[in-house]
């Protein structure tokens, strides 16, 4: 895999099994499907999604996903409430610019998504952790943070948390709707994993809200559903968020956010594609996960963690251990994870490491855990 | 071309003749060479450019380009010295971000591009206006103001200004990089339309001084020379500038910001289609240009421009009119453009108008600026 001229962010040495990586595995990409939508769009001859495109993204793109989120879900989705983008992080980064400034206080879950508190760091602002509990963000701790401090934006991935893997429950779901009203505080909810549910569903995406309540913003992404180097996903939100979204300066002058691309899906999703292929990687991800469960309670039976449902993570703690520490050592294994302070905003999270069961086969995975084991029974 | 679901940014009745506009005409979109491209790439079966791509951009892709760019200048460009965007909005948003706070200033040209204006008034930063003549920025208007106020950065459109098609001279170019680097602020040279040359060939572009100064930002795009659409572009910079993008929050979260699309784009420019396309604009846009340039000298003899040697503008001075309010009159006669005082910082440029001749053809350039001449007439 490796070459003179990078093309892939991450290339690992070849027999390396780095169970930390949050990206999907490469043999999992639905080329052909891309090929055949590409196919598809060039058929037309139709140039205009090479022109600037609309702000708020391609009409039929919005429509074709609006008709797969319905048919998805248990409430009705509609093209006016989506907004096109060129992906969680990019969405993530417009919504602070023009809702936050340098200083500002952004509360996120305790642990969070490192990557997405590196953004905010980027843009000055202050996270403020706030704990979590099987059942996701602890509502009782938010409250009594905000009796003290308002915050600009709550930051959570409510569904398969990255890196817990933990779903916020329902009820907690509707409180954290409420505070945000009541507060006048923002709810970005980065649902990128909502899709990928192996067992019971999760309650309803926090972008059920949306259509009423303007303080819930939902961040989405075709990155772990279908590929990341599209560059594509959407926010769906208020028709007021949606506004001011589409009228900022960048996308005046640069148009909708990524019109060539999105033409391209579009026909992906009308062929029925997208269905199928998130089918299918529910199909290969639970049997990964399973395989990952099973080695850890064979190989590794000290490690606590609970069996995710979805998403792409498991979060295990190993009682006792410093895992930053103990990474450069594992890393002579042949193999890495993400340690868990990585995910904390205060320094904490030390004996816990992330590890992903979606980026390889059942075999890597049963010997990744195997060479983390050997490397644990060294200390 | 209306439909009910939008795809275009602008989307006009039928007959109406919008000079204004700064979009490339649709029928000049090369789709079939993009297609063509398309199929090189998903022939190779490398399902790599659908990952997370590397944060600086493919390096096949700056290859491409870099030797692309370096045929067609006096100077060789590097594969290392490019970082891929998508496109020069997002650039100048990214550059801003990283290099700026709310409330810092940054000077520009008077006129100036009024969206690049928004960009800043998103980010909270405080547009100073620098006047130019017709050799471009007025650098002892810049010294002047430099010896009151410093900026973090100068933001400049050196080649075929928008909107006044003004190129700054050598001697200039020069200067302002030696400022630069006395007073440290930042470059942010806008060459976009750099390639768009019809004439004789305009002075290197600032991205020439970027392997030696760190205090040049070139922002680049294939907006203007192939299509908008792809929301592709590039920054041409010194490493340490290269390594402070690449290394943001937002790049190690989604990777490169358009892998996909970069690797198509690839084989384009591998097949020589983007030096074929390019030619064919200069073909195409110099006799568009010659077709305005008449039609103004017949039916507007009052109108003072200087005759644009690149680009897609003329800059037109209507003595005495007040040409935002004569708008909305001039719109009855099926035909608009854009008033100057949308690119002035200081409310000024009021007996300005900026005209294309990029978007329609010959016909219709002239007919365009007949039916100006016929709105005049009635004044």
């Amino acid at each position: 895999m490796n070459s003179e001229l990078p093309i892939v962010q991450i290339d690992l040495p070849t027999g390396f099994i780095d169970l930390g990586m949050g990206n999907p595995d490469l043999s999992l990409l639905p080329l052909d499907s891309i090929q055949q939508a590409a196919n598809s769009f060039f058929a037309k001859h139709d140039p205009r999604p090479l022109q600037y495109g609309v702000e708020q993204g391609d009409g039929f793109f919005r429509r074709a996903l609006a008709d797969f989120l319905t048919k998805n879900s248990t409430y009705p989705v509609e093209p006016e409430s989506l907004f096109v983008t060129s992906g969680a992080s990019s969405a993530l980064n417009l919504i602070c610019i023009l809702y936050t400034r340098p200083g500002d206080v952004v509360y996120a879950e305790e642990p969070s998504y490192f990557l997405a508190l590196r953004i905010f760091e980027d843009l000055g602002l202050r996270v403020v952790p706030i704990p979590m509990d099987e059942d996701g963000l602890l509502l009782d701790a938010l409250e009594e943070r905000l009796s003290k401090q308002k915050p600009k934006l709550v930051y959570t991935i409510p569904t398969f948390q990255n890196p817990s893997g933990r779903t916020l429950i329902e009820t907690r779901r509707r409180k954290l709707v409420e505070l945000a009203q009541d507060h006048d505080f923002l709810v970005v909810a980065d649902e990128v994993y909502h899709q990928l549910s192996y067992g019971k569903m999760p309650p309803p995406p926090l972008a059920l809200f949306t259509n009423e309540v303007e303080q819930v913003i939902s961040v989405n992404s075709f990155s772990k559903i279908l590929a990341p180097g599209l560059r594509l996903g959407w926010v769906q939100a208020h028709e007021n968020v949606i506004r001011r979204l589409s009228s900022c300066g960048m996308l005046d002058s640069g148009g909708g956010m990524n019109p060539f691309t999105s033409a391209v899906v579009r026909y992906l999703i009308e062929a029925g594609s997208l269905g199928e292929h998130v089918a299918a990687l529910q199909g290969e991800f639970k049997s990964r996960l399973t395989v990952m469960d099973e080695a850890l309670r064979r190989y590794i039976p000290d490690a606590e963690y609970t069996r995710p449902g979805g998403g792409f993570f498991f979060w295990v703690r190993l009682p006792d251990m410093d895992t930053a520490v103990l990474r450069s050592k594992v890393k002579e294994f042949d193999v890495d994870y993400r340690p868990g302070a990585l995910f904390s905003s205060e320094n904490g999270m030390k004996d816990y490491v992330r590890l992903s069961f979606a980026v390889y086969g059942a075999q890597e995975i049963d010997e990744g855990v195997k060479r983390l084991s050997d490397c644990l029974a060294l200390r």
